[in-house]
């Protein structure tokens, strides 16, 4: 149950809503964004709403019967829009398209790269300076340094930043340096680094898991939504299955299932999902087509030599030609509505 | 490897061509389907392929190096289409609709839908006579009677059959009243049924299996072909996974990948593939951006009265939005060519 | 709901009964087996059982709410066990060994194998001679010839045969010539095959589908008990995962829930189970300590130059210190009772 | 490629191999753990292995082709051991068992099982203070003050304490309080988590991952190793899968294929593996058929009170049968070497 509370309720008065609602057995976790204020309220309902209704300082009560509260559409029905500036938005109504390496590089090429993005409109750059590797023995990313390189190209350019925060002790490195945080498909459930970014004033997007569920990843937005920071983005980029002909199975279902039962903005990285550089048009248009509010994936001026990834990352002009062709088919899309 | 024979080959050239090859230590299937003649010659190519490319009575030679060989798209790169009559074609250059309730009812109904499908001009109406069903004590189909009627039906509106076959003996009950033989995903690997639907003269979509991998259901088409039977259609309705927010996983990766592996249309079954009435449209169209040939879905008149599946079948008014969407992205998709 | 009717029930009395539940809305499955006759309703109870519970006629009534009925332990609390005669039973209180190749080959391989296992003191010999393959151009085996000097070898050592049986035309060829049909796992849900056993009056053991649940193994032998065949065993033999470390993921979990759930034999299939030969005997080990009634193992003289499925195929030498251990843990284990 | 060095190797010598091995393009990673000192040469071996061997310096060296190097059993065969001291190794050769509840609740609960432990033999303590959990709503453990009281309460029956690290800035706060720091299946690819517990010397048993495949559990291990750490333990714990019937598929499978690729020493959790309390026992006891070196098991005075898995915990009375029964078949096993 979530109680949304005045916005300027005493502490009095919301002591007392604390008080009662604990009397009936609730587990209450005090919840401040930086928007709003909540009581998120974990127990059984066995009484009469109505009982509480009328208590000073509360704004709305909502019941949600599901494992996550506050990013379920179910008090929230209206889409969460997040607004990164210079008329950069995520969300419903935007098509977001995020492209970039795997890996940043060095500087000549990440100009290079943003250089593209800019003639093609696109207004955020993704790339990698701490990379998650499954050997100790592989490149692990340029660190900080290389962030604020990439940060100092981008700006120049005017297009915001996305990348991987890997733990907490990284958020405040990065912190200055970027327009939203990445948490990777490892790091989904890595629940002391969802805590930290809860504090944290910019926007978060939350890949989910190597084999995680759609319900994990709402409940691990959850963790980062309780935690005070309700600039949230949920990404499918595919699961784990037996299925050995692509590298993960991007779950399109997801798409309108996250849609449906979350207020939050739902980006898809075909790029992973299928993991074959020649199909990831089909399925960034597909992934459009699903519903989808815009598409992360992996460019690079030269895919063969890119430090990372080469085998799914598309070239300027396979890019180029998605995004055009992703456009028309969010335009014919949103002629439905 | 696969030897393309010249129609007017004499026994005794062909004989020859065997024997050589199988001195070379090949396996030699002798392929004769309606349209043409083939040698599959398994084995390994240790010799310079000249030596046998002048024999008379070869038309062509193509080495194939997958465990499928004349569903491949390397010997045959041009897609192949399969004409049902009356300007009915499946694949490249059509886009196909499918439509119809799970399980065939009364007749009343049946006219219901299939004059719906007409209005709609939605030229195949699918319909299970026999119904594959987990427990002994479910509803099994109408079995043939039900289907002379959903003939009688059909061909009053000007509208092809889809039906599934379960076992052998059910090939020649059907033979008169289909337009399509459908092989459902408990069948994908019933390879006796596939033996026989390689003698059979009528088109036969192979569903993928419960848990099938891209590669089995490409052998499996590769065992109605080379029993025979060219006119095949491949059918991608989700796999089996972790995940249980869906019915099943739809696997739209394997729409491109086999449509770059072989050259048999591909058609997606969004109904069984999310399970979720509301979610049916967003992943036709999905489907269609990932590259499809078409799509069969379940409908009914009254959804919630069906004999089966009612969960994720539309009703008209649905399934004719849907259609007419799938259509105009169809229509963009073809722009792009 | 299960309902055990009296050996000499009058068909009049039956009749009144029927009538009785199909007034009460219930589906009447009129189930005889060789050794007994039961009515399945399926159905809502919402009646108290003591209105039908005096009906002349009835032996038994039990209400059982899994999607099985006549497999469940919830009716039958003791054990199943099948009687092959001479000696050889399966089920509780009896560790059942059957042993031998993927593929029958020639007679003096079969006699090889077949006098290993009398000296070895295994009464169960398996070999196919239907295999199902993925590939049409694989080996398919002997068909009933090879059968027949199968059950020749096999008869003069006093070895009972365990083969598969693909299809319902090969039940009556095979029927003279093995003492258990086996269902393969890719044939666990062809619903045709199992009605038709259900016909027969030999042992069915019925494989685990590739990628199936508890539960639908359950409802297949579901569809064998309630076609008129009792004597049924079940068999796991690993699943499809994404793990590509061994063959498939052998799914020991499912021991312990099969005989809590049902109470027919369970057997395991470490060979394929696992697939990699080394690991045959700790699996089979595994097997029994988790609760197996037996095992049903890949062996051949010469492992390497098998017909198939050599890499997961134990040796002479193997199978004997396997056969070994493992009948000195199922002592350990008996001893615990 | 492995390189063990010299103990007392001089920094010339040293630098002089990694220049050379340098010149021919390998990556070089310098490890020095606890006990040895290593260079793990990461690239292709395109020279004559004599050209370096003679190089004073080198103790020996091994070619190792997997993406693990210092876990493999390639290049170290005898199996590793791991002394926590006062009599209690891990490792071949000895039977661990490792019982507790999920999560450390009051001191005197935790004073009830050690006693418990105590009695029964069991050497090592589990209990949780940091619990992942994928809601943010649920109990998250008492932190390290819990883990001092369930230290001292370890001490005070001399028995050792393995817990979970979640993340880097527990290490330090634990250190002191554990004898074994445990890697949860949702942190075994949290590589910075790893990256510092290379630099400790405890003990560390990793977990496989939610769905981690054999090969990555190894490759975080390597993480360890190659940080300074050779005290390393492996876990199976189950994987997730489309089954339902359990809590996770525990597969045996991975345990002698891990003891076949790696020297490090196995040990299974059958409580996680299957997740039902009654079938605990049978998946403890398959576990140690299939070769594990011990056990890891949830425990609890009233597992129906525990504050967390309760369906899965076993009562005292439960752990006294299964302990007694494991060490049967484990003296069984070991009759065999």
């Amino acid at each position: 149950m979530i109680i949304q509370l005045e916005p300027n309720i005493s502490d009095s008065q919301k002591e007392k809503i604390v008080n009662d609602l604990q009397t009936k057995r609730f587990k209450i976790v005090d919840v401040k964004t930086q928007l709003n204020q909540y009581l998120v309220a974990i127990g059984k309902l066995d009484f009469d709403l109505r009982q509480i209704g009328h208590i000073e300082g509360i704004l709305d009560i909502h019941v949600v019967t599901d494992t996550y509260q506050l990013v379920s559409k179910k008090w929230k029905t209206n889409p969460t829009q997040i607004d990164l500036g210079d008329g950069v938005i995520i969300g419903e109504g935007h098509l977001s398209l995020m492209a970039g390496p795997c890996s940043i590089e060095d500087e000549e090429k990440t100009e290079l790269i943003a250089k593209f993005l800019s003639e093609q409109g696109i207004r955020i750059m993704r790339g990698g300076v701490f990379k998650p590797r499954s050997s100790p023995y592989s490149f692990r990313g340029l660190g900080v340094d290389g962030l604020k390189m990439f940060y100092k190209v981008c700006r120049k350019h005017g297009i915001k930043i996305i990348s991987e925060v890997m733990q907490v002790s990284q958020i405040a490195e990065m912190y200055d340096y970027v327009d939203v945080f990445q948490v990777g498909a490892r790091n989904t459930q890595n629940f002391n680094l969802l805590d930290e970014l809860g504090r944290v004033d910019k926007p978060v997007l939350i890949k989910r898991g190597i084999s995680g569920s759609v319900d994990e990843l709402l409940q691990s937005a959850e963790y980062v939504f309780s935690g005070g920071n309700e600039k949230l983005i949920l990404c499918e980029r595919g699961i784990r299955t037996y299925e050995t002909s692509s590298r993960n199975t991007l779950d399109l279902n997801s798409v309108p299932i996250l849609k449906e039962k979350s207020h939050l903005p739902v980006i898809v990285d075909p790029s992973h999902g299928i993991g074959i550089r020649d199909f990831v048009e089909p399925m960034a248009l597909a992934s459009i087509a699903a519903g989808a509010d815009g598409i992360i994936m992996e460019i690079h001026h030269e895919p063969e030599k890119a430090a990372s990834d080469g085998a799914q990352t598309l070239n300027f002009e396979e890019a180029a030609q998605l995004t055009k062709r992703v456009r028309s088919l969010y335009g014919l899309r949103s002629s439905w509505l």
